[in-house]
């Protein structure tokens, strides 16, 4: 199910919450968790974001990178990065969060057009090796996410058995995802 | 703060859920959850059950164990096992689930004062080599106790840096929790 | 839609939470809000139980008498009188609780049948003139319950052009409502 | 504590949701909610926002005004009329919202100002009489707002004995209200 490739790059404008640019590149050894959210997509601010920063905290003992994706591809004029700095003030987000290169020709970002992202809220886990664990569009519950995180940092491998999605998962129930 | 013990064995005077009675000498080399409970703990029927059952089912392809232990310490004349089987129904819970053999002279339940429970809910994670990993009363995040199970799961080993508190883990506030 | 008649007398068996038995004849002139539950109900216990300390704590300066009704129609060896008292105390729930008067060649207790309740949880709201106002089987959303009692409490009248029903009301989704 | 007054009139840029501009005078003889909040308010996005939407839909069938009002007095170059716009589409806010207009040497908005509101999310509820009924800066539970709309709906009156908070209200806790 999980496709056995090496992710793209991240191609971002600017970063937010480090001091210095992160590279996929740059992580090598390291797992990473990306989540591509919008900060006006209601998916993303009840269940995704907080997720994100939990588990920034939850495995802040470990060698884990979480990354925050700003992958605007709609209300372009709303979604601003003077109005992301504002949101991630006021909600406290302290992870690395990189604003994701604006398309040309195309309202879709950069970053989320080469990993092929559907929508907003995206999480994407990344292995020591550098290959693809997991990319889900919608909800992961928590626990299913605690687990994929730390089967990652235990090993090279693979998450055999683990299910993405647990009881209460309701992935995109309710519209509350996006997608373009 | 783990004690690097081997947990003392179940004693158990019925079993739910399983068509023959589970032991920790029985389950050795595979991990074990085992969650102390009250079908009249408020904690334990808000968070820590359906926590317990989600485990169960996003864990049901790897060789986790997942074992329910109803630890009876006050109003024993409320849960009885007739109304604990019919909670088990009502509440849909499909892992095993042992009754703690009754105290003599003392109200605690027999593996419940062996394992030194403090009270309700209690998780208790076992690793395949037979150790203990963590010994919890009050409430676990979902995302630290699936990052737990998962490390388990993939190693012989310790769980490193992960925390067993994420965000939102309110441990026993508002008297949620219960001990004796 | 609400029938305008007046409600059966409740028959109830034991009280709790109260010195004195209840009565809707020696309640005339007040609101009634009634809450027929069961403790085994675990659409009870997660909303409707909780609704009702709530409405009893809210409208506690008014002359609203808020009853609780332990209907048991299924497990009646495990909802005992004994299981429902440390229930009571376990939740701390506050508000005068009657046990429903257990039927006769039937499991259906008899105030139940009076009302033609169809399970639990089942809400019944009674006018200052005794004539039924709500009768709803499932689950209410708090504002709208609490503009029906405001509007018992204000009037002689009918609470026109409230919806019983708002944004969050998912009623009996996910099975947790009960019914014979 | 309310005081017995009749609140100053809105003073509002633009209009969102509403074909003709509103105001307290032109509502006069009709109970009017006034929810006035910030877009990256994170207690407004959580509660009390989807609050005010619902009530909106639950009297829908009553001559009740349900007005938004947004009072920007911090992040004005992120909580932008176009910013505004957008995150009213994405939440399915069918309310209609005011923008209140901004300051003169201040950050604080006019209305916001006149009404003396300390910051957001302030729930205002105004009678048939044109004077105020509650001014409230925090959550308010849902089954109290519900109380007080009803009341306001049935008399000229006052809500006497309806408490403004009931069980799970939380007011202000963990900083997720914004003040100034």
């Amino acid at each position: 199910m999980l496709k056995e490739t090496r992710p793209p790059e991240l191609v971002v404008s600017q970063w937010l919450n480090t001091s210095k640019p992160l590279s996929l590149s740059g992580l090598a050894g390291r797992p990473v968790l990306i989540h591509a959210f919008q900060m006006l997509c209601p998916g993303c601010v009840a269940h995704a974001i907080p997720q994100t920063q939990k588990a920034h905290r939850a495995f802040g003992g470990t060698d884990l990178q979480v990354i925050g994706l700003h992958t605007v591809f709609e209300h372009h004029d709303a979604m601003t990065p003077v109005a992301l700095k504002a949101f991630v003030l006021e909600y406290g987000l302290t992870f690395p969060i990189g604003i994701d290169e604006a398309g040309v020709n195309t309202p879709l970002p950069v970053t989320m057009q080469l990993h092929g992202m559907r929508g907003t809220p995206t999480t994407i886990l990344i292995g020591r090796d550098g290959n693809l664990i997991a990319h889900q569009f919608g909800q992961i519950d928590d626990m299913a996410l605690g687990a994929m995180i730390a089967t990652a940092l235990a090993a090279d491998g693979d998450a055999v058995g683990i299910r993405k999605t647990a009881g209460d998962n309701k992935s995109c129930a309710g519209d509350r995802c996006k997608s373009p």
